[in-house]
C-alpha cells in the first residue's frame, strides 16, 4: 500500500522566499531553482502570479520564469490566486499552475477576501482554461488539519471541495495543514474519508508543516495509507513561521533522509539537496530551521564532545 | 497493539545540562525539575553520578537529589556510569538509576574506554546491586540504529545486550538513537528482533535524537508497535547537539502534543510543560531548538502576516 517512490514538490522559491523581509535578486533566484533541480527534485515552484504590490519578493515572476534553466527535466510551477494570474502564468511560459483556497470559511476570507464558494467558482473556472492550455494543475486545501481561527474543521468540509477541485480538472488535490496542527492518527482519518469519498489516492498530495515538530510524522503515515506525492522546502524555509527560529515547512533534506534510508526512491541526491539548501541559507544571511540542513551546517564545524552519549 | 497510555522519560536536566558550558546553580536546577514534576512527568532523570571533575555541570549530584520536592509523585533518576557511582547514588536516596554501554565495539570504547564485554560486567553487577537495594534500573544500549565510527549495527548485537541487561535485572531496557541515524522502518525492524528474540514489549523503551529530523516519525513507530515509553527532553534540551540550532533530544513537548492530539494519555500538562520549557531556556539565555517550544514563544509575539498562506 505504501508507494515504493514518491514525488516531492519544492516550495521554497516561492513559499520560503515570500515570507522573507529581504527581496533576493533573480539571478539567484534563479541559480537556487537550478540547484534544487539538479539535486534530483523534479517539481519546484518557483514564484507566484499575485499583483506585484501585494508580495514584492516575488514581483519578477514573469523575468524569472524566463530564465530558468532548460537542461533539467524539472516541472516548474508557480501559484495562481485568479484568472488575471492565469494569464500572467500562461504568457509566462510555465509548465504547472497551483490554485489555493481553505476548507475553513473564516481562514478563506482573512486570507482571500472571499468566501468558499466564490473561491471555488473562480478556481474552477482557473482550472479548466489551464487544463485546455495543456498546464499541470494543483488544488491547494488549506486548514484541512486544523484553522487558527475556527479550531476542527470538518473533514467533509474538505471533501466536498477535492470533490469540486477534481471535477474541474485538478491533478493533484494537496492537503495543507497550515498552522501545524495536524497529528497522525488525524491523517489517517481525513485521508480515509477522502478516498472513501471518491477522491483517487494517486491526486491526493500533503503539504505539512512543522510548528509542533509533526510534520515528518503526518508526511509518514500520509506514504503509509498510500500517498505518493508530499511537499517540502529546502532547508525548512518559509510556510509562516512566527517567530525566529520557529518552523513552518516541513524540510525537505529530512523527507528525502527518511524516505531513502527506508528505502524509498525519490530521486533526489541528498548531498546535493543539502548543498542547495546551504546556498539559501547564504542567500539570506541567517539559519534557517531544518534538522538536516542543522546537521550538515554543523558537520563542517564538528568538534568532540567530551561528554558521556548514549 | 499501539499503548492508550505512554509514560515519558524526561531527560533535560541531567542530558540537557551536562552539555552546557554553563554551570546551572543546583537552586534553579531544582526549581526546573520542580517544574517539570508540577507538569505530570513521572519519570525524570536528574543527573549523573560520574566523578565530579568528568562533568562539573553535573558536580552537585548529591545536594540536588536532597533537595527535590517531595510534593510531587515523580520518580527521580540518575546515571550511574560504574560501582563508585553506583555507591554515591545509593547515598543520595535517588529513586531510580540508570546504566549505559553502546552496541558499536567502537562507539563504546570511545565513550568510556573499555570493551562491550568489560562494560556489561560491570553493569550486571550494578543491576543487581540497584534491585537488591529496591531501586528501580534502566539499561541504556546505544548507537542501535547506527554507530558513527562503525555504520550500520546489527540488531543482534542489540539483541544479545537486551538479553543480559533483561537478565540482571533491567526494568527497562531503553534503545538509544545516538547519533539520530534512525528511520521508521528500521525502528520497526529492529523492535520486531528484540521481541522475537525474548524481550518483552513492556520492557522496551525508546531514546530518540532528532539530528536528520526523525525522532518523532520514530517515536510514532515505536508506539505503533506496542512500545509504551520514551524518553524526551524539555524544549530538546541536549542530546549531544553538534551545532548553534541543531537538534539532539526529541523534545518532549513535541512528543505530548502529538500523543495528546491522538488521544493518547501522557499524564502530562502540555501548558505547564511548555512553561517549564521557556523557564529553561532562560535559565540558559539562548534560544533552544524543541519545535513546539519555538511555537510556544513565538505565539506571544506573533504577529499578522501579510502573506497568502495555505
Amino acid at each position: 500500500m505504501s508507494p515504493p517512490s514518491v514525488r516531492i514538490y519544492e516550495v521554497a522559491p516561492r513559499d520560503g522566499l515570500q515570507n522573507e523581509a529581504a527581496v533576493v535578486p533573480t539571478a539567484e533566484k534563479g541559480e537556487l531553482i537550478a540547484r534544487l533541480a539538479a539535486s534530483g527534485l523534479g517539481d519546484i515552484e518557483v514564484t507566484s502570479f499575485v499583483r506585484p504590490r501585494w508580495i514584492p519578493q516575488l514581483a519578477d515572476a514573469a523575468e524569472l520564469v524566463g530564465m530558468l534553466p532548460r537542461v533539467h527535466p524539472a516541472r516548474f510551477w508557480g501559484l495562481v490566486p485568479n484568472r488575471v494570474g492565469l494569464e500572467r502564468a500562461l504568457e509566462s511560459g510555465i509548465g504547472g499552475i497551483a490554485t489555493f483556497l481553505s476548507s475553513s470559511e473564516t481562514h478563506n476570507k482573512k486570507n482571500v477576501n472571499r468566501t468558499i464558494r466564490e473561491s471555488l467558482a473562480e478556481i474552477e473556472e482557473v482550472l479548466g482554461v489551464a487544463k485546455e492550455e495543456g498546464l499541470r494543475t494543483r488544488g491547494y486545501i488549506s486548514t484541512v488539519f486544523g484553522c487558527p481561527y475556527e479550531g476542527g474543521v470538518a473533514p467533509e468540509a474538505s471533501l466536498q471541495i477535492a470533490t469540486r477541485l477534481l471535477a474541474a480538472g485538478a491533478d493533484d488535490i494537496v492537503l495543507g495543514d497550515t498552522t501545524g496542527m495536524g497529528t497522525p492518527l488525524q491523517v489517517e482519518r481525513v485521508i480515509a474519508i477522502l478516498v472513501d469519498g471518491g477522491i483517487p489516492l494517486d491526486h491526493l498530495a500533503v503539504h505539512f508543516h512543522d510548528t509542533r515538530g509533526t510534520a515528518l510524522a503526518n508526511a509518514l503515515t500520509a506514504w503509509r495509507v498510500g500517498v505518493g506525492t508530499f511537499d517540502a522546502s529546502v532547508a525548512g524555509l518559509g510556510g509562516c513561521p512566527y517567530a525566529p527560529g520557529a518552523a513552518g515547512n516541513l524540510a525537505t533534506e529530512d523527507l528525502v533522509y527518511m524516505f531513502e534510508q527506508m528505502g524509498v526512491h525519490t530521486g533526489v541526491d541528498i548531498d546535493a539537496l543539502a548543498d542547495a539548501g546551504e546556498y539559501a541559507a547564504g542567500l539570506l544571511g541567517r539559519e534557517l530551521p531544518g534538522r538536516y540542513h542543522q546537521y550538515h551546517r554543523g558537520a563542517r564545524r564538528r568538534a568532540v564532545s567530551r561528554a558521556v552519549t548514549r
